[in-house]
C-alpha cells in the first residue's frame, strides 16, 4: 500500500507509558526517537503533558508531563515532528508555550464523548498558540449514535487539524472500522482522519490496514506494539506493509531488537487471555489488567462470567 | 456474526504438531477433544496420517499418523467430527479404512498447486472409501494466477466436499482475501469452502473474519493459535466472535490455561520478530524457525536483508 498522504505516528513511549508509569530513562527514549527519525516516521509521540498538580513528578516519570527541557534532551528539529498528548480535565493551560518557543508541533486531545466541549476548549487555546491540534475521541464502541453524531458535528465547525477515530477497547472488526471511517469522513470534510487501534482481540494492524483502505491518512503504530493491555498496531508490520520510500523498517528492527523484546516480558503487553477477554466483551482493559496482577484469583473462565455479567463499564 | 452454515474445525494438534513433532501425550490430546466436544466444535483434526515407510515413529508422535486406534483412545463419537490430514506423497493408500471402520469422518488433503493431479487421485481414493473429503491448496500466495485457476477447474470437476483457502505464509491481508474468495466461489459452484490463515502479521483472525464476510463457512482455529511458526487464527477469538449458539467459549478458555500458556513458552509460536519478517516478504517460515533456534548468529535487520535478497522460496 502506497499513499504519498500517509501519515505514520509513533506512539511508543505515550501508550507504552500507561504500562509503566512513562519510567522510561532519558537515555532510551533519546535512542527512541533517533531510530523512529532514521525510520522515515512522521510523527513521534514523546508522552502526555499532564498537570503536576494532579499528578506527582515523584511517582510518574518525565515523559507523563512532558517539559519542553524534557523533551529537547531527547528530541531535535528534523523532518519528525514531536507530538504530546492531553486530557481533557488534567491539563495545566499555563504550561503550553507558544509553538514557536516549543519543540513540540502536534498536540493531541484524548476525549470522551461526553467531555467534547472541553476538549473544544483546550483545543482552541492550543491551536491559537500556534500548533497543529488532534481530536482523539476515545471509547467509541461506548458512545450512542446520536452523540458521536454530534461531537462530529461541533468538531467540523472547528478550525482543528486531524480527528481520530480511536478503538480504545480493541473491540472493532473491519466492518466496524468500515462504518466509522465513512462516517467521520461524511461529518468532517476537509479534515485530515487519524486512527489509533488497540489488539486486546489482535485486530490492531487489520483494522489499521482497514482504516488506510477507507483512506484514513494519520495511523498510529507503537514498537512491537506496546501499549495499554494487549497494546497498540505494531509499528514494524505497518512499515512492512506501506511502500512509501521514504519508511525504513530496520531501525525499528534494531529497537526492537535492543529494548522492546525484554521490555515486553516485563511488562506484558501484547496477547493475553485477559485482554483478549475484555476485547471480545467490548469492556475496558483495566479489569484484565487487574486480573494479570494476580490479585484476582479465578480462573480465566470465571473472569470471562464476571465480565459477562457487569454491565457498567 | 452468526450464520448456522458455519462449521469450526479446530486444528490443535495437527498444526500444532508443526511444533514438536506430534510429541503431545495421550491424556493431554484427550482433554483437548473432550473440551472441544464441549466447546461445540464441528470437526477436531487430530493429526496427520503420514506413511510409515518414510516417517519414523521413533521420531515423531502418535498424531504424525493417527493410526484407528490411537484416534479411539482420545476420542469418541459425538457431534464432533475426528478430521485427519494427508500430505501429497506421504500417504500409505492401504492404511486408510473404509468409512465405516473408522472414527474419521473428514479427510482432508494438503497440496500444493504443483501437485493437484497426485492430490486428485489421493482424494478418489477416500472420497470412495465413504468420507468427506477436502482439498487444501497450500501456498497460493506463491502460486501463479493461470495455475491456479486450473487447479481450481480441476476441483470443480471432482465431487470432492471442500477447497480451502490457505495462506501458508500469513502474507495476506484483507483484499487479497476477498480477491481469491471471489475466485474460488467462482470457480467452484456448489461446493464448500474453507480457510485455513496463518499469524505471521497478526492478520489469521482477521483474514478469517473476512472469510467469513466472503461466505466462507469453513473456518479453521487452534487453541491459543498454537499452529507452525506465529500459529493459526486463535480459536478463542473466533468463538468470541461468532455468535452461533451452540459455540462455548470456556472450555478453550480451561485448556489454554491447563496446558497452552506453558507450551507456548516451550514451542514458541504466536507474534515474534522473525516470523513476522517471512510473513511480510512472503517467504516460507522455515527461515524463520531456524533464526530463533539461534543458529543464525544475526540481527533481526540483517535476517531481513538476507530474506530480502533471495529470490528463492
Amino acid at each position: 500500500m502506497y499513499r504519498p498522504e500517509i501519515k505514520v505516528l509513533d506512539c511508543t513511549i505515550r501508550d507504552g507509558g500507561l504500562m509503566n508509569e512513562w519510567q522510561f530513562d532519558k537515555a532510551m527514549v533519546k535512542e527512541v526517537f533517533h531510530g523512529l527519525a532514521q525510520a522515515g516516521l512522521d510523527y513521534v509521540e514523546l508522552g502526555y503533558r499532564a498537570d503536576k498538580k494532579m499528578f506527582s513528578p515523584d511517582e510518574f516519570g518525565a515523559w507523563r508531563f512532558c517539559d519542553e527541557e524534557a523533551l529537547r534532551e531527547v528530541a531535535y528539529e528534523c523532518d519528525t515532528k514531536v507530538s504530546v498528548m492531553c486530557d481533557v480535565g488534567r491539563t495545566d493551560y499555563d504550561t503550553i508555550l507558544p509553538s514557536d518557543e516549543s519543540i513540540v508541533k502536534l498536540y493531541r486531545i484524548a476525549t470522551y464523548v461526553k467531555d467534547i466541549d472541553k476538549a473544544i476548549h483546550l483545543g482552541r487555546h492550543i491551536k491559537d498558540l500556534g500548533y497543529e491540534l488532534s481530536i482523539n475521541i476515545m471509547a467509541v464502541s461506548h458512545a450512542l449514535e446520536p452523540d458521536l453524531d454530534e461531537v462530529l458535528d461541533q468538531l467540523a465547525a472547528t478550525d482543528f487539524d486531524m480527528v481520530y477515530l480511536v478503538d480504545s477497547f480493541g473491540y472493532f472488526f473491519s466492518e466496524q472500522i468500515h462504518y466509522l471511517a465513512d462516517k467521520y469522513r461524511a461529518k468532517l470534510p476537509g479534515k485530515e482522519l487519524g486512527i489509533h487501534c488497540h489488539n486486546q482481540q489482535q485486530l490492531a494492524f487489520a483494522n489499521t490496514i482497514e482504516g488506510i483502505i477507507k483512506n484514513i491518512n494519520y495511523v498510529d503504530g507503537s514498537i512491537y506494539g506496546i501499549g495499554r493491555a494487549a497494546g497498540n498496531c505494531p509499528l514494524e508490520l505497518l512499515l512492512g506493509f506501506l511502500k512509501n520510500p521514504k519508511f525504513d523498517i530496520r531501525p525499528v528492527l534494531n529497537l526492537v531488537e535492543k529494548y522492546f523484546i525484554e521490555l515486553k516480558k516485563e511488562l506484558r503487553w501484547g496477547y493475553e487471555i485477559p485482554y483478549a477477554i475484555t476485547g471480545m466483551l467490548n469492556k475496558h482493559p483495566r479489569a484484565a489488567m487487574a486480573f494479570m496482577k494476580g490479585v484476582h484469583g479465578s480462573t480465566f473462565s470465571e473472569f470471562y462470567d464476571e465480565l459477562l455479567n457487569v454491565n457498567d463499564v
